[in-house]
């Protein structure tokens, strides 16, 4: 028999998740909660609510993430932090994000319930912003806010999709944006985030969860490839300098790439815009982005490597102007290893089944690793869906998350 | 010494031009005049004032065409007729369609001025609409309503890209949807319209004209593939059903096809559309045209053939899911051989350098070949360039596009 640290009703939490899902339900099983939007001021304000219930003390902070935290007893300086994002896509699903804020409040209630006032603090956040899907930029605005990252000119340069300017909505909401820089934290001690996969792999391995040993590194080009517009029924095929010919061939193989070097590389061309964009006109030009990650620092340069060298020789073998643009640059974000190593010792001292794996995704961990040493907890994810209202993870596995996640921070708290 | 039919002035030819242009001059050198705009009236009114001073008996037709007609004096029923489009892309350039119009009237003037009133009857027309620069449905409206191929429904249901209804616009110029029909002709014994190359094969060949044997066969497919949306970072690289990397295989495979069939078969991929079109997100539908061209029905056929097992092929061997539609599809339009062997025979008689060569690009003329023996004729484009404010060609060309109409007609109407 191992002993359970912390016993874990999964029907509690799936209740958890299905109350938070009310705010921004969208159809019937989406969410669309952007941040600072009416539905995300009523979910903040639902988990102020279970944190001032459950004993915590209770505030927030100048992004709008909201606090809770349990005072340690040896009276030692920082905390252990744990937390998610609250906001969602557009639309998302019920579990990206929202699972970490509950897990964590579940984790550290249950823990007080169960083992009394830890030695030392113990925090939870509910972080305002994740997906951009309300700003192209705000980047991680939670994370950021808490690593001291956002500059002070952002909030009056950041315009909504619909428009509208980021100090304005915060002031809206009574968020003064000069003192964002009060959200800083430098003195947590340990962080972990847990979150759903939103891949395949712990469904194909058998395991409701994972410890995330790295962040991958993401790269994302935006390029662009010029050619010479031609009518298509008037210019010889043998006489065009078509920039669709190669930018198909340009997706072919740096998708194959990826399928050379194998997992856990990455490479996916998501977005295409054509100009003009007309059946019966060659392009002038074609712009793709081009997404690739590897979470290891050697390998994923040997990636970028070989894209751009696959970029500069089709383009010019081809007579094809070529323009690259490097929009987002993640180098990869490495978990501390004493903490993969009490997670992984607590999930064999609970029993239960886990990986040891990196995250394809991004998350708000690798905006706090600047400020605090960093763990991730991963938890399967149904078909590997994300970003989108089919997600779903099934109530014992996310139980198993919050036992997990309660039994390492009783090991770093207690 | 071969003896001209007729004397031209090429600057005459290039004034005329410059006139027409300015109805709907855009920027330097473009010209924006979409069907029934007030540029448009502006240029049909022109017409007429031209066709009335030169003495031709000018009347409109129930669709806006403007005629003018010089009656034979052997009193035998029908007539020969030649003009093009007045309308313009968005924008074009001043030469597509107008130089058609321009020769026509310049030619007919130019005979009965030099040579007297036709044995047989000469018609100019200015048509009204060629290039779907205002409905994407209108599929030549001028030379449809001539070929009485307008169905009754269609002025209802067409709407401009502004959101305007054709029947109401059509009123307010005071023309009667209901009277459509009575546009049609079937009084017309042989058709030739002048129009510019819009491609570089006469450049190329350095000869000012061609005589035009065929009108290329087109079809625009209209191809979506779908996959699975998946999380660009979380779903592994071999566990993907992604249907930007299968679309990229398809296209560089069906323009592979067209240059290893080699001229004049030619394939385009002009337009595209991503779904959901994120940066980190594996598309879950990619859908793209296909236009694919040749004047010659088998190897037409074969070509289809090709791209059509291409795309089965691709999708069924990624599990992607196939969907083709076919939203244009004209056979080819053969010219009419003994006007071919006319307009041959007067080139050779006139002195004037000549290519025989089908046309790649869609035409009026393979609407009016529903109801008349038809050919074209083709004056060079400088640099191959057209549907843009860049197309141009020289004077002198011009002149010799005006000189072999004229003298055709000459052989045809006197």
């Amino acid at each position: 028999m191992t002993a359970h640290t912390i016993d874990v009703d999964a029907a509690v939490v799936e209740d958890h998740v299905m109350r938070l899902a009310r705010h921004g339900a969208w159809g019937e099983t989406g969410v669309w909660r952007t941040v600072y939007s009416p539905e995300w001021v009523a979910a903040q304000d639902e988990v102020a609510e279970w944190f001032d219930a459950a004993g915590f003390e209770v505030w927030r902070d100048a992004v709008g993430n909201v606090w809770g935290r349990i005072e340690g007893a040896d009276g030692s300086p920082g905390s252990i932090a744990t937390g998610s994002h609250i906001d969602s896509q557009t639309p998302g699903g019920r579990y990206d994000g929202a699972l970490g804020v509950i897990s964590g409040y579940l984790a550290v209630k249950s823990l007080v319930e169960q083992h009394g006032r830890p030695q030392r603090t113990l925090e939870v956040v509910s972080m305002c912003e994740e997906e951009s899907s309300r700003f192209a930029a705000t980047n991680f605005w939670g994370s950021r806010g808490i690593a001291g990252m956002i500059k002070p000119h952002e909030p009056d340069e950041l315009i909504s999709y619909d428009g509208q300017r980021m100090s304005d909505i915060m002031r809206e909401l009574g968020l003064d944006p000069a003192r964002i820089p009060e959200a800083k934290r430098d003195d947590i001690n340990a962080w972990v985030e847990l979150h759903i996969e939103q891949g395949p792999l712990l469904e194909t391995a058998g395991r409701p969860v994972a410890v995330v040993d790295a962040i991958t590194g993401i790269r994302h080009y935006e390029v662009t490839i010029t050619g010479r517009s031609d009518h298509a029924g008037a210019r010889p095929i043998d006489d065009r300098r078509d920039p669709m010919h190669g930018a198909a061939e340009i997706i072919s193989r740096v998708i194959d790439t990826a399928l050379e070097m194998g997992r856990p590389a990455v490479t996916t061309v998501g977005r295409m815009q054509v100009d003009p964009n007309f059946p019966a006109i060659v392009p002038r030009s074609v712009t793709f982005t081009i997404d690739a990650r590897h979470p290891d620092p050697d390998a994923r340069n040997a990636l970028y490597r070989r894209h751009e060298a696959t970029l500069e020789e089709v383009c010019t073998r081809r007579g094809l102007d070529l323009s690259v643009k490097i929009n987002t640059d993640h180098p990869p974000c490495l978990s501390n290893p004493d903490l993969v190593r009490t997670f992984q010792e607590a999930a064999r001292a609970e029993d239960i089944p886990f990986e040891t794996m990196p995250s394809g995704a991004a998350h708000d961990t690798q905006r706090i690793v600047n400020v605090a040493p960093v763990v991730m907890l991963f938890v399967q994810s149904k078909d590997g869906r994300s970003h989108t209202p089919e997600e779903y993870s099934y109530p014992e596995h996310m139980a198993e998350g919050v036992r997990l996640l309660a039994a390492g921070l009783h090991r770093l708290a207690y």
